[in-house]
Parts: structure tokens; sequence; C-alpha cells
């Protein structure tokens, strides 16, 4: 073990520069790179495109590296002054690992078969995106929309947020979405829109096997150009008070429901 | 309206250092006073418990103060600099308000009738407390329950996540959760916990009409003590991956179900 560690390097000054330019999204999108931190997280995407991990000099011999090590994935050693540096969060875990991005491509969403496909008008806050990607995940969506307006999913927060749920579910971005909720539509998919304005109530709606569920930004709900492009749209009724359900919440309510009460 | 805001005296270097103060959970506890931060809470919660409110010199004439004034509710003008200094935000919104706590006892929770109770087991994330207080005043929830463990729902991340919904739903604080779910269920409440490793799927929990939903913490779920105390652990079936739903989706998902899936 000893020699394994020896052959893992100091990271140089020009390479804790790379990962810093990662915490801005022009630096993400420039190097099609973004970063991932914590043991966890590292954890959950252990399979997934890990490009180089960054590791605080009295970690080096945590067991969660030797994955790492047997598939010659460059690990550098940092001191805590840089792990510092390269961490975005206020109390760095050590672990910083750089990945490369994941883009799928829309048409591989719509091909035939059961399927739930969510789009996102303008979901511009990080938690709500990183939650809403994490609960898609768990009822097994096919794959996450994301139309213009949306806050990047490689953001830090983001990728936080989603507890590891980042490489479960495609995801495609910078989306015009009238055309795409066309196209699901001549594709044979359902398209809803979840509004607090919505026609019709929850409980009313039998939802397709082939279901795609928009769901607008917090501040203005789903865009008119939007609207006008769905079949239905679906509302959690309200018994008590308040404006309107958090955006993820509404996420998960749909979701649930489009599993557990959907056309078989 | 000129005289009006002539009669806003400016706000002293005390009073500034007296807001400053509730940015921590002492200075909270020991006045049973919170910051409320931006015009649009300060719109939800124009009826509430308002003592005072600082208003940056530039937005005297603003109209929300109107109702304020009417009411004889004290506003203190504070330059742009005291003004970022007694908010907690980046991006001070120019209002701050200073408002009593309101706690609820516990026994009006269980009176008979109709009831949903939630019950929080160490719900320790800001974000997510306030979007279940935002949720479960959406449902018309007779009252939440914290247990201890749980954040302080007067922190400034909780009050903004609420959006508003602070005050429409009543809290109970520092709760002996197994002594408190032992009194609902002599009370004729089902008291039911959300676990991913329940034993009832949720499609086939019918809840009752009075019910108590515990909902644990994000790290280690319902405590022992706790899940002893309940009579149905109920989940939320995973259709694809993750370890588990974030707290707030899993309130939100139930509290749906019980609303729509009650016994009537």
């Amino acid at each position: 073990m000893n020699d394994r560690i020896m052959a893992d390097m100091r990271m140089t000054r020009a390479e804790v520069d790379e990962f810093r330019a990662l915490h801005r999204k022009e630096g993400r999108t420039a190097s099609g790179m973004f970063l991932l931190e914590g043991w966890r997280a590292l954890a959950e995407a252990i399979d997934g495109p890990i490009d180089c991990v960054a590791v605080r000099e009295d970690m080096l011999d945590r067991p969660e590296l030797e994955a790492l090590r047997a598939r010659s994935i460059p690990i550098r050693e940092v001191s805590e002054r840089d792990a510092r540096r390269i961490s975005a969060t206020e109390q760095s875990q050590g672990v910083v690992a750089r990945v490369r991005m994941i883009w799928s491509d829309v048409t591989t969403l719509f091909r035939p078969g059961e399927t739930i496909v969510l789009a996102l008008d303008g979901v511009g806050d990080p938690g709500n995106l990183g939650t809403i990607l994490r609960t898609a995940s768990w009822f097994g969506a096919r794959g996450v929309l994301l139309g213009r307006g949306c806050v990047d999913p490689f953001n830090d927060k983001v990728v936080r947020s989603t507890a590891g749920s980042l490489f479960h579910v495609p995801m495609v971005g910078d989306i015009d979405l009238p055309i795409s909720l066309g196209a699901a539509r001549s594709a044979g998919c359902q398209v809803v829109v979840a509004d607090s304005a919505g026609a019709v109530d929850l409980p009313d709606w039998r939802p397709s096997r082939r279901c795609v569920l928009v769901l607008g930004s917090e501040t203005h709900g789903p865009s008119p150009s939007v609207r006008a492009a769905v079949d239905l749209a679906v509302r959690v009724p309200r018994f008590g008070r308040g404006e309107s359900l958090n955006v993820a919440i509404a996420a998960g309510i749909l979701l649930a429901h489009m599993r557990m009460h959907s056309i078989s």
C-alpha cells in the first residue's frame, strides 16, 4: 500500500488553479468538467467519468481511494491550504473530484415504452434543481430536459443537493422547450404542466404510461409558450394557506402520483 | 404623506445592535423576537405580531408601510450601511421587521375533529424545515411539533424558506416526541412515521382523518424511541435509484396522500 501512496503525486499550482476555475460556469463550460466534493458523493459517483481526484495529504489512506487507484484514476495530494482553496464549501471534507460532464440526447428520451420525463422551465434555485434531480432518480425518470433559464446542473450547490444522484438521471441541456414538448406529443407522450391555476385537480388526473411533466420557474411559473405546448395543466389542491408550493415539492407529489396512479 | 414620513425616527445605534443580536439563537431566545426580511415576507406577515420595522432611507415611501403606520407599528429609518448590517442576506431588500415569536400549546393540536399534525424528529437543515412548514400550511395542517434536535424555526434561513407561511401553522417547540406521540394516540390519532425501511407501501396506507405524521432527521432517520411510539411505518416506494428521498419531499408526498386518500 505504501508504494501506491508514493505514486500519488503532489498537485501542482497549475492544477490547483484548473480545479478552482471550475467553481465558475465559464470554467466548466470551457473544460467540460465539474467538481464533486465529499466522500459520500465520491462513493456514489465511483462508476462515473472521474478524471482526477484531489485528496488532502492526511487522507491518502482512505479505503475509498483503492477503487480509484485500481482504475488508474490520477490522485493528487494537496496541502490543507490548497484543499480549502479548491473546496466550494466552508467545511472541506478533504476530497474533491474533477468529473467529466455527461449530457444526453433528447431523442433517446421518447423511445417507445413506459416513460417519465421531466421538463424544467427556468428552475433557477440550485437547491431546488438538485432536489428535483434526486427525486427524479428515486422515481426512475428516464431523463430531465433543462430549458433555457435553468441554473447550471453542474453548479456545486446543485451537485450537493442531488446527494449523488447526478449520474442516475440523463440530462439534456439548453432545450427549446416548446419544440421538445411538441416532439414528445408526436411520440405519443402525454405532456402535463404543474400549475397552481391548472384546470385539473391532481386526484382527477389519470397519468398516461408515457408522460412528460413540466415544472415552471419559482417566481414566474411556466412561461406562456410552454403552457401553450401542453395537453393538460394539473394543480395540487390547496387545503390550507399559501401562495404556492415549492417547485421541488410539487415535482415530488406529481411524480409519486404518476408512479402510483397511472393507467396500467 | 410627507408629515407621516417625518414621523419615522432614525434608528439609534443601540437599536441596530438589538436587531443584529437576533441573528444569533441566544439573542432570539433572550428577547422572544426574530427577524423577517424582504417586502414579500412583510406583506405575508402583515397581520402578525410585528414589533418594529427597519427601512432603508430611500424606501420610506413604499406603499406597504402605510398599513404599518395605520397600526402605529414603529418604523425606523436606517442608512444603507446599517441596512446591510442588520440584514442576514448578501442582497438586502432594504426592509427588516422585528417580530414576536409565537409558540402554540401541544394540547390544542389533538382536539376532536379532523386533524393533520406533523412531528419533526431532528430536522436540522433550515431549508428543509422552512419548506416543510410551507407545505404543511398548504395542506392545512393543524400544527407542527418540533422535537429536540430540530433547527430553530426562527433562524433566518428557515424564515426565508417558509415563503411567508411561518404564521400560518401553529408550532410547538422543544417537544419530547415519544411522550407527545403517546398523547396523540390516547386522543385517537393514528401516528405514522415516514421511513424508507417502513413495512407499509404508501399506496396501501389508508390514512385516518385524525393523523400525526412523523419525519426523521436527514442523516439518521427517525430515532429508535420515536419509531417505538408509532402505529405504522410507511415508505414511499422507490422505482429508480438513490439512498433516500429528501425529508421535505417525503413530507409533501405523504401530506398529499393524507389529504387525497384518507378514510372519509
